[in-house]
């Protein structure tokens, strides 16, 4: 169980990590301070600045080979291993733009593994190319307003077979990356038969993003940011209309496909997550030795060697069963890694939410102000313990993982 | 030690929520809709239809007595205990907008309670007589950029005595309030004598908000939101000269003003934020209840019934103890309260942060959008966790004063 | 809401925190040095001291009239509301033997209150009147092995009706004082009717206890300790006979004496732990004073601040609840105090348990030693997790309440 | 990075862990049940029983090859890494008298590898030989009544150099395994030279347990228990004459030698304290589904899914933790290893406490009984937080090397 950093990775490490911090990191600034600049007054819209900051590092990192790390095992990647990968998300979960410069972002990732895995030639040609090359992007469209998610059997979003087409009608909600304007395919899960067994109901389509009948009814907030140009939609379908061939691997295997994405994308969140935690556990470290009061050191009073101790000690634990996590998906398969997913996924976001919380604390008013990213990391991972699955929901399976090893019974449902 | 709803405030208690719930409640999320539609693009400019709600609003609890409630034993409001006063301000926390609409709202409480106790005749004619009448707003300006305001050695922002006059030069930030058009006045804290004894160097001084010289640099954002038209304002004072006599009690004593300005507005915050948590659990209570989820309510889901449980008795905990704060005030003053308000200042905020929390949790991704206040007031009761004094602030007295029992030196500095 | 210590019973609170500080705090040190000492090596035999100690104690008691504290609202007694008698069951707390010198002891206390509210003349007369002397000692006798006591459907001691007599069957567990050699009667707990509704199948009992077929099989230990000569003992019944008079209220009644008595108890474990927590919060300041390491005192040393400023504002709030729901108690009576009950009966045991390990860790190996009386108070309060209902059934109590104010079936049995 | 179980140990850990449960588990309770039978009365002599348990497990540990584990990196044992040993470690933690069957008990491994690493040839001859037999056990003689121990300079027991002897004098406690009587050598720190430098002070001693001069005072107990045989003593030391050939290393290096030490015995401890955890959370679940109340298996009421779930994810972060301090000490060494150390030594005993604690409460009053081991498992663990340096040293330690790495001057001694 080899969870260190390997010596192929480690380059790419410091290849990522460097131009991250010294590239990324003041362009990323600047491209969220152009956010509501595009003449049109549309937050959602790229200025001309954005798309150059974006055509600029992209390029950069293209150039340098730094580019679709996350094809894991795959021949067109760099055969990484979701252990190695681990390393590599880290750093780009430190600047908010980074995932992208180095085409390594959500939802795309986990939409181009749909494609890769489940889709046919047409839809690689059509739409899994352009996603690798980085010139369009994508959304997963799955969420319903007024359901509970984590129960497949509430999702009601219709898809109605009509000769060769299926006519698609409801809303989506939390629509992540559906506000940019390079968004231009949507893998979407639509219940095409309601009488069926539970776990047969669903189909997974993909299609054109401008496909008409779609609309957007309002960007979601979360903790009062619109999070553009990305966003997070809000949707209405009336009557869109989508060729029968659009469908992913066959009707009524939605929930297959559901889950073959959810796995990597799960992890890759807990990642950057890491990261996150890291970053901020520098900045509680660089602020307690530079900042004074009383004239001591902040670092020396009251609980903050404690908060720093305690703050390392979690990030470390995280990390490691995050890459624990990561090594079972290799070497065992994303089913086997299922509840080790649950369980990172769970832990992650509480630990990163935590260390976070006590950076900003260490910062005083500064900490939740425009001049930190503090504020932001700490709604962001927040938002992780909803995303892909309530902490309830994961704490669940592993409940059941652990029971079923004492009775066959004994995860049963219930 | 009675920490009861008293008779007289009953019906007090019962008239505000019932206008807080039924009036105030959808006029104040059309008042946030108003921020930024100013036509002349200012987010803190006030809209004609926020003047008019605001009036409308203001006129109607005027009409109904319902006003200047924390104008605490005084003959010119209702003359409340600080323990009647909870039970209205917990009411007022559940609104954004409601506090002031009663005349209750930070920072102009603590203002009026500095001139009142502190002004002398001309100052409350031309300041607290309008602030009372709820026609004027202020701001308290204290902090300063890269500085510990907890320490007040830190504190450098200069008043220089020049003849009749003090000139002022430096930065304030963090400015409350001082973003509202109708914010008029500002008390205000500056270093008369850098080499004075460190409790003796700086002078409260009383000024009109549009004194020459008061420049805005930007406003602070607070978690990506800028609280228009509130504000949070940094500020630069460039020679900004102000009469002699509009000096509080005395150079040299600005210290001695705002410890009597703190005690109350600190346990005024607790109030409310204990009104936010019973407002969230009753959130809990509601979706859990109509929500389901695999054929049960959430409420039964999970742990979800001992959330629920320990959020009620975290509230009930916390709200005794500011009671009892309360009843320490009333009873033996602001000074022997210090160690129960820094007890309530550190347990109030924690509290109602976990039990919003557990609010937003229960709802998914709802409980951090636009559609429920939940994303608000978490961010909101995050941030008192150092307004007025961060945690480890308060935790460091209540120790001094507990090891201080036992031996004369245990509370010592150090 | 009066919370506070009354006039009437401050002085009572001076004597009785007086005499447990100078008087009993040493003599029951001695009193456990003589456990095991008894010539017969029995450790449920008490020492010719032991009885002396008891005897010189409480006849000191009887003498100021420091006795029967916990009969409240009776004339036979103080007529002390519950929440006068928080403040004297605190102070008791504070030294193992020190509510029996009172004759406040548990199960004692519980007992009287069951055949003081429920008994007849003649059960009075027998055994109460001892009970109030402090002559006698009383066990209650209703957990059974292999069961969980909280369900009560599952408790299955038979008591048949034979003619003018009841025959007991079976074994009971966690018998608190039945070692104690002056144990003479038992309250006890039988099934009469297994067919009848789950709440009218059990029958409330006295008998005495050496009543034929009654056998000891083991005294159970707690954390290694049998607690002797008090003791929770493990018993068999084997055909005892007792006659049908002996029965309390009625047939098939049982839970609702078991109900009525077990709410005050509940509290008086509650303010006993938090005067317990008390004393460890004192023992830690004087240990944070005294003791030096790297030439600082302890206090100042870490996070020693924060775990004493957080240890009191626990305590402090635990106190207020626990007054709270004895008030609720007094003014309300006990069923409509049974969710304020719940709430302390959580919230007691878990923060003693919390500023008591503490106060270890601040003592070093000397903590969990014989040499403080650290050791047996954290072991002790992690009982009172159990004792009369595990926290997860309280919590559920509470969260049911909570429900049920916002639909008529959101508290419904599930 | 290989922190999994190599295909070298496997067999070994599945021989130990067989023969745990199989043979030492029933075993084990039949030691324990002989303590205080002996005819002497003296609950630290070994009974014939005793002596016979020991002599027949030991027996077939040895003939199966299943010795001396903890040797690691060396010739003489398996010369397993610390990684390797980590998972025979966690099997020996399941059972009280496991790890002494396979001669890896402390404190003896830690006395051994002070020998052998420290020792010169007569000393290893006279010690060494007979401990790694088996023969013999020893004790650690370093902490001193009334004093910070985590403070060396306070350390004041005297060894006065008088020709070619030492003289001992003063008082030592905490002495882990001097009761037994099999216990035949000390390794002792005393103060050589008062006025050194604070690391310079300190003399590492061998010598016979026997050497006259060597008193016991009394049993230290550990939450009311003494541990017997193995005991924790009270040891005084009068005029105790030994050669000046026993120092170890040299006079005034007894520092180095206690730091050797001391790494490998704090990591032994939390492997061990990790498989106690582990044997919690079976125990946990096989309750959950063997006892059910109100018609539900236990491990479907209230908060047990979550409960099972957090105690699953607290687990195996805090293995991989200690697995990786394992292997930064067998790839960098001890001294590189020391902040990792320090972590799990704060994270396993916390990390361990807590899933006892939900194991005990999921079982009861039964779970704090003698019926099971959890009351001694949680009691035990509880001690690990000061033994070896409490919590708040560890800590400190930590953060500084975290401070250290953005200041040289960051870790500064404060």
């Amino acid at each position: 169980m080899d969870l260190g950093m390997t010596e192929r990775v480690r380059p790419l490490v410091e290849a990522v990590r460097s131009m991250v911090e010294d590239e990324i990191a003041p362009l990323s600034v600047e491209y969220h301070e152009e956010i509501g600049r595009h003449p049109s007054g549309n937050r959602f819209a790229l200025t001309d600045r954005q798309l150059e900051i974006l055509r600029d590092l992209k390029g950069r990192a293209r150039e340098r080979g730094l580019w679709n790390f996350w094809l894991t095992d795959s021949a067109r990647g760099y055969g990484l291993t979701t252990v190695e990968y681990a390393y590599l998300a880290e750093e780009m979960g430190k600047v908010p733009l980074a995932a992208e410069v180095f085409n390594c972002n959500a939802p795309d990732t986990g939409n181009m593994e749909v494609l890769e895995r489940y889709g046919v030639d047409w839809m690689k040609a059509r739409w899994l190319e352009p996603l690798l090359e980085g010139e369009i992007r994508s959304a997963y469209v799955m969420t319903e307003p007024e359901t509970a998610s984590s129960d497949a059997a509430q999702l009601a979003f219709a898809a109605r077979r009509e000769g060769d087409e299926y006519v698609l009608n409801g809303e989506k909600i939390w629509i992540s990356g559906a506000g940019d304007p390079r968004c231009s395919v949507y893998i979407l899960l639509a219940c095409t038969d309601p009488d069926a067994d539970k776990h047969r109901r669903h189909t997974m389509f993909v299609l054109d993003a401008d496909t008409p009948g779609i609309e957007v009814l309002r960007p979601m907030q979360v903790f009062g940011e619109d999070d553009a140009p990305h966003g997070h939609m809000h949707l209405r379908f009336t009557d869109v209309r989508i060729p029968a061939k659009n469908v992913i691997l066959g009707e009524g295997r939605g929930f297959e496909v559901a889950q073959g994405r959810l796995g990597p994308g799960r992890i890759h969140h807990c990642m950057r997550a890491i990261g996150q935690a890291e970053k901020a556990l520098q900045m509680m470290c660089e602020r307690g030795i530079a900042r004074e009061a009383f004239g001591k050191r902040l670092a020396e009073l009251g609980a903050n060697y404690d908060i720093i101790a305690n703050a390392r000690m979690e990030i470390e634990q995280a990390r490691l069963l995050c890459l624990k996590a990561a090594w079972v998906m290799d070497t065992e398969g994303t089913r086997a890694a299922a509840p080790w997913i649950s369980q990172i996924k769970v832990v992650a976001p509480l630990m990163a939410g935590r260390v976070i919380d006590e950076a900003i604390q260490m910062h005083g008013g500064s900490g939740i102000s425009q001049d930190f990213d503090l504020a932001h990391m700490w709604t962001h991972v927040r938002t992780l313990r909803f995303a892909d699955g309530p902490d309830a929901v994961h704490r669940r399976q592993v409940a059941r993982a652990e029971l079923g090893k004492y009775a066959r019974t004994g995860g049963r449902d219930g």
